[in-house]
């Protein structure tokens, strides 16, 4: 298949015809004798759009965009900032200048003075930054967390102004088609605060925001148009603000999901590219062969390496070459934009492992440096424990040059072993006993609580389903969910038993019921029979977690399965909690004397759901797939 | 079930009653007034049986057994010995005495004077250590290794003499049980050196050879009742000094089996043990959990742990508390001894991960400390390459005071994927991909090139029943044993097909025929058919890795497999051998483009089985089933 991404003349001239409003041209255009005729003078843009005065960082980088930029000289008059020097690209439309902000320097509108065959000047604005006790304050993310995941197309239309916006290239709400805008929006999520405290979730997590002007199929957020504007079918950037501040004061903190590996091919970056070497280019299009493993093979080849990580995404999403300083201090100074603008809480790293090995180290670094604090957890869809470890912290000393430092991943290897633990029968390491060998091997980690686990997600075909929609399977599903270690993930409706399988058609982004004017259905007002009762499960069960600290910051401890049952304990001085699963059919008798480590001090249980009493801790007989979490009594 | 090897008074009285030929009393038992009735005054044994002067460490540990013998002192005198003390066990029939030999000591009896009761001497022998050039040298293993591994009861019968040994608990060979002795022998062995050169081996691996006494199916070795005599069944201890000699002349190491972990209930020294906590005691019989993990789960509980580390093997395989020092240094003191004594070149470990962890460690150090070139790899039957790279020398730091000294580990994890990939169809992970994925986790370990792989061993349904008798995929097989990374290990009779599975009938370990006198079939000198040709195949293989060091050192480069076929190289300075394997029924077209780094400099190539020409390298038809081992060629 032959790529039509790479140079769009047309394209360009236009895209450069529409400067954005805050360029503020100091020549008169109509009277400048030198202008081109058809491109008017001035700044289109510069990223990042907007910044900071008191950044641990001083150095701060703008990618100034405009036609023919390249062929004036910049300078600027402004107390505490350095002009350090200017850069020119292969695009004669576009100008790096590098500036140091010192910690002396003000917040105000910094002019910068632009001199060519036009001279003109922009007002570059300098804020200040939020203080401590604001509600724009980066909270991060612990094991109190419980994070609700969800689409924003998909979950609830809040703002019917949107639903229709002029000039995009998919302007149109169409809820008739799984892969176009269904109208979703951040007016419609805020309008369910209540729902996610009712719920027991502490964190929201969305897919990606920002904007994915693409003509087709850019719902999911993953091929973003443009770094620092939210897409205007979610709502306004200054809406986005007032989302995260508003969540944060309903308890709710915000998962903000990024993509560091590719942009959408209408990006204006990629429609005027700065220089060929922002991106890998590709005689012919090349999708990646998503082979993570090619990362760091030590008998690996470098045309796999090369296939997996330069290899774009898809057709409509070209991959950047981070391995460029410009491009990774580009990416870099955006997501701490959004951070210091919005005060969202963390970041979830798309593809984590398909961008560049230097560029993952300098861009977790820089977060970090900035924001102690931030959650961070990045998209680990590989095999086995030691390659997820690999890009997390962990106890491995670098062999390959890469040492990530991301606190933790999305903990696939055990949402593989909760699916088999509760469709394969128990066997020696298979069915139930796979969660036993996978939590075994958290000793490769750092720290295996700052992992996000999970029973399903927007790329897998949901639990409900994978488990043949059996509600005591479910109950187990989320019993564990809520009981094992880490921090759990819920994708939104699964509470409600919302199902369907990945292939062929989309439908596990189906649109959550109740959520969109007209829906027949609304599972946030009115739920009954096991929509109701499942609801009700996870909400005991997640406010209960979130209120004992030692069911999510204790300790773990695990023994073998035995006979397909699996007992472990969660305990800090404060309290014990013992869940014991049964994956059989059948009823289990379970001599507990092999527990006794953990047990010793109590004399009886409760368990947590369903409030039932266990008088005796020396036997007992558990029902054929249940979950119990049961809270020991002295 | 109750066990009935605690204590065994009878027992031990007959076993006092025989001191050992080397045992020399000072005084005249008849002429003694008071002298017990019934016991002889005496030693029964010294262990170590015999020493060197001239070991690294000058410490020497000596567990003198005989009866009330703890009520004894013990002196010495002489030249460069002396004697550091001595301790009492439970028992009054054992005295620990501590010697230190000094660098300046010269061979000689040393005559130990025990006073009390009763006044002896015991003359006890310190050896000259054997000279570099001597065929008794140890060689330790390298990747230029072809290890043949066999039950030394099962594979040849050479020596008639020794089918049937007065004293012995079954004394007799029978052959017509599968767990009774079958009458193989070291002679047995020994008669067929020039066999394993043809075959191209290069090693041979033996079932353990010490003393195992057992009044029942004890023919596997693993249960030994004395640490320093062979078993009369195979030969005397001179004999396997000869046989590992004589091996040496004939350009074939020998590898020695080891058990740590545990030993055989009628050995004396469980039958009159030293103190209780020689051993792991339970109230009643208790089995190991045969869960390695338990060992290093670091949400394990003690439970877990005890039940796997101390849990005896089988009822009649009493566990060994190594954590106890006097156990510890005797049973390395024994591994030493062994190493001196023939000069055997590697020790494979059984049951490795069951043992004591600072013992573990303790036991590695020692014997590299003595002999760095000794050859040693732990068994490993564990799941995942995180849990096999543990038990070896690996990049990871200690997070639990563990840290393996063995350089290389038996690889199952390789062993489930080549035969995962021939009996699965091509998958993502699944089939031949999994031979992909489980050397990508290579960089866990130190070096890799250490681990000995294998398509089948003793305990294991064997190769060819388990590819379900599909020559195809046996070549395949063997082709793939003998290229990959690592020191190939081949069970004894794969080479002429010999089958069958572990369960329920201990066939796997059936003779080799032609090893028997009245065998019908013989297999060493008259092959037809498919045995002849897989012998034919597995003996061009290995003597062409043997003589070709780019494939047995070279490193190894791999493609991820693409449409079932898997392609990797072997390559130096010296030369590239490319492997290619296609796992599919049906021939495949390759376009050999994407190998171009490992293709270029080269034209052609040559099928090194067949002596096939590969004349063209930009695409090939490889046909269903198949591996080719290609040399390119300039």
């Amino acid at each position: 298949m032959k790529s039509s991404h790479f140079l769009l003349p047309a394209l360009v001239a236009s895209l450069l015809a529409a400067p954005v409003a805050q360029a503020h041209s100091s020549t008169d255009l109509a009277s400048s004798p030198t202008a081109p005729a058809k491109k008017p003078a001035g700044i289109t843009r510069i990223d990042p759009t907007f910044w900071w005065v008191g950044m641990k960082n001083p150095k701060l980088q703008l990618l100034v965009h405009g036609p023919g930029i390249a062929n004036s000289t910049a300078s600027l008059r402004y107390e505490g900032v350095t002009l350090d020097g200017t850069q020119k690209l292969e695009s004669p439309n576009y100008l790096v200048v590098n500036l140091t902000v010192s910690p002396t320097a003000k917040p105000g509108q910094l002019k910068l003075e632009f001199k060519g065959a036009k001279n003109f000047s922009y007002s570059y604005e300098l804020k200040a930054r939020s203080t401590p006790g604001d509600k724009t304050q980066v909270q991060g993310l612990s094991t109190q967390d419980f994070i609700y995941f969800l689409m924003p197309d998909r979950f609830s239309n809040g703002d019917p102004k949107n639903d229709y916006i002029k000039g995009m290239k998919a302007p149109a709400a169409a809820r008739d088609s799984m892969y176009s805008r269904h109208g979703g929006d951040l007016k419609g999520i805020a309008n369910h605060f209540d729902y996610f405290k009712t719920l027991g979730a502490t964190a929201l997590w969305l897919t990606p925001i920002v904007e994915n002007d693409q003509p087709k199929a850019s719902y999911h957020g993953y091929a973003l148009t443009d770094y620092y504007t939210v897409d205007r079918r979610y709502g306004t950037n200054e809406e986005y603000r007032s989302f995260v501040r508003n969540a944060h004061q309903n308890g709710l903190k915000v998962v903000q999901d990024v993509v560091l590996n590719h942009l959408g091919s209408e990006s204006y970056l990629f429609r005027d590219q700065p220089a060929k070497d922002w991106f890998h280019q590709w005689p012919t299009f090349t999708r990646s062969s998503f082979r993570d493993a090619a990362f760091n093979d030590p008998h690996g080849s470098q045309y796999d390496r090369k296939l997996f990580g330069e290899g774009w995404f898809d057709t409509t999403m070209p991959d950047l070459n981070q391995s460029n300083p410009l491009v990774a201090t580009y990416v870099i100074q955006n997501n701490l934009w959004w951070v210091e603008n919005t005060g969202i809480d963390a970041y979830r790293i798309d593809t984590y492992s398909y961008s560049d090995r230097n560029f993952l180290m300098q861009w977790g670094q820089a977060l970090l440096d900035e924001y102690p604090q931030l959650g961070m957890f990045g998209e680990t869809w590989v095999q086995g424990t030691a390659q997820q470890a690999y890009f997390a912290r962990n106890i491995l000393p670098s062999t390959d040059g890469f040492k990530s430092n991301l606190p933790g991943v999305t903990d696939f290897q055990l949402q593989y072993a909760i699916n088999e633990a509760l469709t394969k029968d128990a066997g020696w390491t298979e069915g139930i006993s796979k969660l036993y060998y996978t939590l075994h091997d958290d000793w490769l980690y750092e720290n295996p609580m700052r992992n996000v686990v999970f029973l399903d997600n927007h790329d897998m075909s949901r639990f409900y389903s994978v488990i043949g929609e059996d509600f005591a399977k479910y109950k187990m599903g989320l019993a564990w969910l809520l009981t094992t270690r880490g921090i759990p993930q819920l994708y939104y409706g699964t509470e409600v038993l919302m199902k369907n399988f990945s292939n062929p058609d989309g439908k596990v982004r189906e649109d959550f019921p109740g959520g969109f004017p007209g829906d027949k259905k609304n599972l946030f007002t009115s739920r009954s029979g096991q929509e109701a009762e499942a609801f009700d499960y996870v909400s005991k069960l997640a406010n209960y977690r979130r209120t004992h600290e030692f069911l999510h910051a204790g300790k773990l401890m695990q023994f073998i399965p035995d006979q397909g049952v699996y007992t472990y304990f969660r305990y800090s001085d404060a309290g014990t909690v013992m869940v014991m699963m049964n994956s059989n059919k059948e009823e289990k008798t379970v001599d507990m004397a092999r527990f006794a480590e953990r047990l010793n001090g109590f004399s009886s249980g409760v368990e947590v759901t369903t409030g039932a009493a266990i008088a005796d801790l020396k036997t007992v007989k558990i029902p054929g797939r249940t979950a119990w979490v049961v809270e020991l009594k002295k």
